[in-house]
């Protein structure tokens, strides 16, 4: 059954998502400063699974069975943990073959809110023109969730929902007012991402943790060529045509 | 006491305000189509108070009273109000010497959930300079508060958060997120106000309730000099100096 009109909204907080419906709806999870870019980059470099959870001691709950565990509040890593959301993390020496559970400050608890939606995929720059190819195919709404900061509203989020926007949107896709914002900024931010986000509160607060080089590197675009999507409690790559076959005929 | 930095943040939804602090904050609340508009312009046309209530049955309360009462839902007059919230029903001979009861589906709440900021303004393009100007003279945080479409995030709102952001940012002042996307977004529209705000869902909305004539006004820059604010559960004009000098010092 095809939609008419499909929509491409924008959620531009995880507080806002009560305001949307799931239905028929793909959620792409965006945080780019840099739960969801080193999620791509992780599975692209050869990780099974990654698991994402709202709270730490979910994390923990996990120490056991020879998992990863990757935790950050507030920019940095966890003490006691392996690691953080710094993609330099997820290099293939690091995480191929293994398991990572995963808790950051505002994406993995967005993830989890969108349970209810048909597929809940995971966008950044590093994957930008494979998630959406794989997006204009599809005959559901999107829905791009900004995990912002806090439930703030985050500059960086919006502006990559925008390029989403303008590389799926099309006659048959009906834009809502944060879409058409998200892809107005994006147009004006995309001669220079980098000078553009440098004003933003969260770019500012990785600059003052010297994390420079980790923002520099979420903001290249196709680096890898996976989409994450949640399978079960975890991140998985997503495998065409197979996965879409079995993606659009659940069992 | 000087604060410093002196914030101008941009909330974008209601549903948002929870995450702000509202002390030492002078809250604006933005309802372009039509609310604060109407605010805005019946208030200079010598209404002598604007009673904003949230739900329904509290505005029949006050029916006894000899108010005008003025009810909005879905864009549309409710059955049995006086009027609902086209500018064009708060013209001098309708209005003036009244006491004017509203409530209208986005911005009379949003002016109710901010009632424990140190003040409470509202905002508008027919007052727009006046506005500015006196924010800028205040020693206190400002924070633009987007009513929004069912706590939905709107364009016009937000585009006119982004003017006022750039009529009264200045050194000592610190931006959020989404202050900075507002103004971006106001700049692209600033030159044609109406053909970039045609985008916009309520926009639309209104075109197809055969409004434009309303849409049209609420977009027109400095019709009025006067600003609404909060005084008990009433709005009236700010007058200053005394109006300040009272508003500075609390009893």
């Amino acid at each position: 059954m095809a939609l008419n009109p499909k929509k491409v909204n924008v959620c531009l907080s995880p507080a806002l998502l009560p305001f949307y419906e799931l239905e028929n709806t793909i959620v792409v999870v965006v945080d780019i400063f840099r739960a969801t870019s080193s999620m791509c980059y992780g599975l692209a470099n050869g990780a099974n699974a990654i698991i994402p959870v709202a709270k730490l001691d979910e994390c923990v709950a996990y120490k056991e069975n020879g998992f990863l565990l990757a935790a950050e509040r507030d920019g940095e890593v966890v003490e006691g943990f392996n690691f953080g959301n710094s993609p330099f993390s997820y290099t293939r020496d690091k995480v191929e073959g293994k398991t990572i559970v995963l808790t950051t400050t505002n994406g993995t608890s967005a993830i989890q809110q969108c349970s209810s939606a048909k597929a809940v995929v995971i966008g950044s720059f590093l994957n930008i023109t494979a998630l959406s190819d794989w997006l204009k195919r599809q005959d559901d709404h999107v829905l791009l969730v900004c995990a912002g900061w806090k439930n703030h509203f985050s500059l960086e989020d919006t502006v990559f929902a925008g390029a989403v926007v303008g590389r799926i949107k099309g006659a048959e896709r009906e834009l809502d007012d944060a879409a058409q914002a998200a892809e107005t900024l994006y147009l004006e931010a995309r001669h220079n991402l980098s000078a553009f986000l440098s004003k933003a509160s969260h770019g500012k607060r990785m600059q003052r943790l010297n994390i420079t080089r980790d923002i520099d590197f979420c903001l290249e675009e196709d680096q890898v060529s996976v989409i994450p999507i949640m399978q079960g409690n975890r991140l998985v790559c997503l495998v065409e045509p197979k996965q879409v076959s079995h993606y659009k005929h659940p069992a």
